[in-house]
């Protein structure tokens, strides 16, 4: 397919290698970062705009990527009548874009997009549209970059992916970077933490996270649950945070 | 090396697999359960025995590797004059071990361990020892299965260690769990989650986990907060931890 890119950020950036690598074009980048759409222009040996006027009119799809707080200013004055256009944002409703063509949609990806990443990773895409020829061409389009892992989602299913993605990637996150600031404070390598940061998120492709629990919480081991508390002493977030956790694994 | 492992849960089957792999012998496994020892001893070649007088004495290393609370019980009438002798847990002093030979120690793996285990994880591993011999055969044995990754702790950073450990590895388990579950309640495919999991866990290879950090929390998007708030009304332990990691991340 052809296709325009509206926005120059990390999902842009990672949603383009994506389409190229399946061998679609990307025609042009539209943003109003010059200098990041250039860059991404270079790379893919196209061209970039910030004028929204002048955005080309023969691409078979528009991919809108950009904050949600941003979509609507992209989309006015935006006309791309007969095109397919459709947004990336989970929290936002498809008919943010019913302006700028009769088919409109929506194109999720779950996962964490980063322009700087080396590998291009997995990307289960969820598709909504208004009518056939949106669906249609949107889920051709996300099965070529991801080939069994597309669904249709609306927007109350979407909201509720990305609660899951907030618990399973923000949250788990911000565990890893209470542990990082911990190593830091007691003179711990977080490094060498790496290897079983990595096990226990690959082990969900065999196990439940049920069956993988392990640890002295779930084993009720109240005496080394108490050593910990006291070395947690000076880590007042982090005793919160132990408390709190090892409540909700133990009931 | 010539090593006898004495236990035949996850951390005596991984580790066995491991010594085999960096070209040791196991001569022997002992455990009081018959049947798991019988079978990893199928699996190596070698002989099991659930009689502690029948325990062989030439070996160079004996491991180990039970539960906390049973390591006393292992201990108790064991005599291995001239070997070095280990504990593989973070919690138990080396001390535990001093009437069984003059060279005691710990060999604490980091790592979550699985007799079910297709690949043999990367181990990070905290050697602890009474005297010299028994340093410098734990560590040599140590750095045979993870030539990088070998250090010294003494039974305070091997606390500290450990708590860290539960931070990355069974709280977040706990949350992908919780994540589970609520995808199950929801009707969602809890597996399209896996790619953003593993690429949240990898991404730490190249990033320190506090430049990594995005979601609605980071970036005070109080508008997405509330919504989600409002789907997670009728998940009362999600609700909790979603305010708590909001209120952390952002603080």
């Amino acid at each position: 397919m052809n296709i325009v890119l509206l926005g120059s950020g990390n999902v842009a950036a990672v949603l383009g290698r994506k389409f190229r690598a399946a061998g679609h074009t990307i025609l042009q980048i539209y943003s109003r970062n010059a200098k990041a759409a250039s860059e991404l222009a270079y790379e893919w040996d196209t061209e970039s705009t910030n004028y929204k006027s002048t955005i080309v009119r023969q691409a078979d799809v528009y991919i809108i990527a950009v904050n949600d707080d941003a979509i609507a200013d992209v989309a006015a004055n935006l006309e791309l009548p007969g095109a397919v256009v459709a947004h990336t944002a989970a929290s936002v409703s498809r008919e943010i874009l019913q302006n700028v063509s009769k088919h409109y949609g929506v194109f999720y990806p779950l996962q964490s997009l980063r322009t700087e990443m080396k590998d291009l990773p997995e990307i289960p895409v969820f598709v909504d549209g208004n009518d056939e020829k949106a669906i249609s061409v949107l889920t051709t389009l996300a099965r070529s970059i991801s080939p069994e892992q597309v669904s249709g989602a609306g927007p109350e299913d979407r909201m509720k992916l990305h609660i899951a993605a907030v618990l399973v990637s923000n949250f788990t996150n911000h565990l890893y970077n209470l542990a990082a600031g911990y190593c830091q404070q007691e003179g711990l390598d977080f490094k060498q933490l790496q290897p079983l940061i990595e096990e226990t998120a690959l082990r969900l492709r065999d196990m439940h996270p049920a069956q993988a629990q392990t640890g002295p919480a779930i084993r009720l081991d109240q005496s080394t649950i108490d050593k910990h508390l006291e070395i947690l002493k000076n880590h007042p977030r982090l005793s919160e945070m132990y408390r709190l956790f090892t409540k909700s694994i133990q009931s």
